[in-house]
């Protein structure tokens, strides 16, 4: 993360998911080493999995939860029975996101290809962050997962692109083409929020 | 891979699980760039996140399914809805497992630790190779687990150990002191494949 510049926020994007003793290395190497101030982590091994990544209050972790891909529904969205009744699995681990958040510095992964699974997670965690991939390559839309995740106070997204920024020029024109590529998502998003669909002007 | 001797199967330990585009890359650098036999996957992000790694007939895949730490349960075992009742997930992942298996190239992994649910994996995957960590410093039991997922052939099982042979002495008895500790291991493995519990002898 040494090239980042100081000020912004660094999540590496590494969706590890250990036993306790791998994931306290594999924290030890994204926090200390690198110096990343969060990361994606895999909730299937569970708490202690987790736990390295969530217990220092100067870093955080985004939980997967529910994430962009043509697979995700085959273990996501199976039901599960829960005290409230059969929910998806996905759903349960946002519950569990905001159970093993002990510094609010937790939040969860939510694909922008299911926005009407994004709308249900805001519901459930009202002042979580969430991080939305799946607008670019992937073919997301923006507006949509806007309008479905956006917070009470308008924010609480953090919406990211890599592929359709990363290769959206090459050559002498490379950095022109990226930093336009970003200002159009960026533009795209803020115009999203500025605007609530449904609810009148 | 490079210093692992020719004949000896690898498997990268490295849980991944990622979006298709990731999980390609992944498995080109485990099987490519590294030369591993197989690797470990994380199956939360489903299918597509998993074929980059089960589609070659020379490779494999253990799919993680039933893991060895305290906080296994607290995804693995919810309870999901399924066509035949109500089952714990991993037990669907299990058959995800079987499903995605195209080279009989698959197997999942199933923590020494909880030999019931290892059984139970058993009648459900009569075929599949299990990889079965948590025997060493994770004080799994060893005849337990043999006996809970021995195949019909009495065979079917990988059982690994790190911590407990690798840190088992140091300085100029490290190279015995593993050898002796490794040995031991295999010793116990087989004495439990020999003596079945429960069907005389």
């Amino acid at each position: 993360a040494a090239a980042i510049p100081p000020g912004v926020v660094s999540i590496l994007d590494a969706k590890r998911g250990d036993i306790g003793n791998t994931a306290q290395a594999y924290a030890r190497a994204a926090f200390d080493d690198l110096d990343f101030d969060a990361m994606t982590v895999n909730p299937y091994l569970g708490a202690d999995s987790v736990q390295p990544f969530v217990e220092r209050p100067d870093r955080g972790a985004f939980i997967v939860c529910r994430t962009s891909n043509p697979g995700a529904a085959d273990l996501q969205n199976l039901l599960v029975s829960t005290p409230d009744g059969e929910r998806p699995l996905y759903e349960v681990v946002a519950q569990s996101a905001q159970k093993w958040s002990r510094h609010e510095n937790v939040g969860i992964v939510a694909g922008a290809t299911y926005p009407d699974d994004i709308r249900r997670l805001r519901e459930l965690c009202p002042s979580m962050p969430f991080l939305v991939p799946g607008v670019g390559a992937q073919q997301g839309d923006v507006g949509a997962a806007v309008r479905a995740g956006i917070d009470a106070e308008r924010l609480g997204l953090i919406i990211n692109a890599a592929r359709s920024i990363i290769y959206a020029g090459s050559g002498p024109e490379f950095a022109e083409a990226v930093r336009a590529a970003a200002q159009r998502l960026r533009d795209e998003i803020n115009a999203s929020r500025a605007a609530p669909a449904g609810r009148g002007a």
